[in-house]
């Protein structure tokens, strides 16, 4: 259950409820998610992260998928449960399937264990990786 | 400095001077890179550490530069200064130039944010994500 | 379930019935929290940070409702979901209404996001902010 | 070193010097710190993070003091070196002195401390707690 | 709910089904635990993490109970509900007792508040603790 | 460079000297070490910190040299170079050899992995682990 009571589209109303029309446009379907119904509890936040993931989403030098594939790693090394079920549902709507999604978590736990070997070990970085 | 006596290539024998030799050549480079220098003080590590990077970094559904890309966002949110000066230095190897970078962390950066937004106000997944 | 079992205020006997009727004394509650019937398995550790948290949490330059969000902030960041709600619950007591929440949350959500930006690109800290 | 070529002031041009020369008027410095200088290596988040970073951090509920010591206890539990020196700089401005820097700091750590704990005995949510 | 479908022991077959029968030969036990039904969706990381562990957690100067209590006090770190759940059962079944698992999680709490406190003032490394 | 200014022995009076004078008898050292002369700028804090240790420290049913390999463990997970450093060298102090130490950030490193993925699949927990 959530900290703050969500916003059900029925109760919307002004800019609440233009962002939660326009998340139903833009993605196609016709429930309002339960992020953007919490984050409504606190509209300025609702606004600035719906208008920020629409900039920071859009298909630039890397496609959608693999902008999806990566906030799946970013989302299972903070270990978010939300989030790694909302980008993993994302993600494979936009294409990736079970080895694709075993290929990201294979990458993510390898990196997470040699992130925490060089941690521990102190290992200093070598000039060669220097820009 | 690191928590160990990193082994140089000169005092290498065995199966360190194995792997050494090993990583000079797939990689193509004349030198050692610390985090392997480092590993040798423990060889079963050295060894395993070195056959599995090998393994989960093979181009598979993945390419290479995917994978390396993931690895910097891993590395980004973990905040691992080696980890970071090091995956991003082989993803602009592989083709990587700083509007891509840019991307990447533009990604990593919002979906730190959202993830902490949905910890902080414990969202319930939608049964709509579940698989 | 927890991991251990948990002391209930019928069974509790010695220093830790001493304990939960300070607790339930000091915070005018009628019931013992599930943090302490766990920490209860481990008198030490139940004393201890029962002590400690009394002596972290008075009023000093900073007053409880500040200190509590600081709880909030930090407990969000770690995604500790217990921590969360009784942090959250406990601020509410004091006066944190859904739009201190939310500015709370904005400013923990756009902080995780930077400080990924600093570590992701290995920022260098400016003399200027030196002490 | 940051792993993207900073844009110095005298290299900045369209978009990037005006945000630059907001952030030195708004900020009252003659200098561009180097968390922007690195951001303008991809000029969509240095505007993003900068606009962001405006609407989230005017004082509303919260003053600034408050919010700049909520940013200080994230990048703390985060470990952000860039983000602790500024944001314990940027709290010193406005009136953070060392004992309430202890506070805040001494909140961080108790409270990361009983996080750590709750997770690790998996205490459940008291129903008291939820909203 | 996993991201991905669970491979029950009766629909395991060729490398899969020879994993999860080790598995239960080696663990002696009649089931095969979930972690194991989940990594089997991609068999390569079934195979690879299973021939890690074996190797990892093989006694060597460290026992076999200490190394799963450090892995209690990871997966506390981490905060990873399914890790804590099965190390702290697999400790169990080794010898490790309530006040055994309280004193590793007095440790855990304990140093997650004084890491937090290293980094919240940058205290400098003593020349002394370098090697 | 610490971000207040670290007490120096030569500075320190009453309940501060007296804590570092315990501190260089208990541990039979002639200096101070950073982590105390930094503590001391907020003395509610040192003498917390410093008792707290000593309760926690002590040999129970673990040895002491066990809880310090799960501090660097934690550590370690937590990427705190202080702490990385000094319970590293304090583990050192008490036996640790580089083939333990090896063994130590193994199990670490394996268990960040698994960790990630078991968070990244969302692996439900086995009802044979609950207590």
């Amino acid at each position: 259950m959530p900290t703050v009571k969500m916003v059900e589209y029925e109760d919307a109303t002004g800019e609440v409820k233009e962002v939660f029309d326009e998340i139903m446009r833009v993605r196609n379907i016709d429930w309002v998610p339960n992020v953007w119904k919490t984050l409504a509890a606190h509209p300025p936040t609702l606004k600035r992260i719906w208008k920020n993931l629409n900039e920071v989403m859009a298909p630039g030098r890397l496609d959608k998928l693999t902008k999806e594939m990566i906030a799946v790693a970013v989302s299972a090394t903070n270990g978010c449960e939300y989030c790694i079920n909302s980008h993993t549902a994302a993600a494979r709507k936009l294409g990736m399937d079970d080895e694709m999604l075993g290929e990201v978590l294979a990458v993510v736990g390898m990196f997470n264990q040699t992130n925490k070997l060089a941690e521990g070990y102190q290992i200093p970085v070598d000039p060669q990786y220097k820009r």
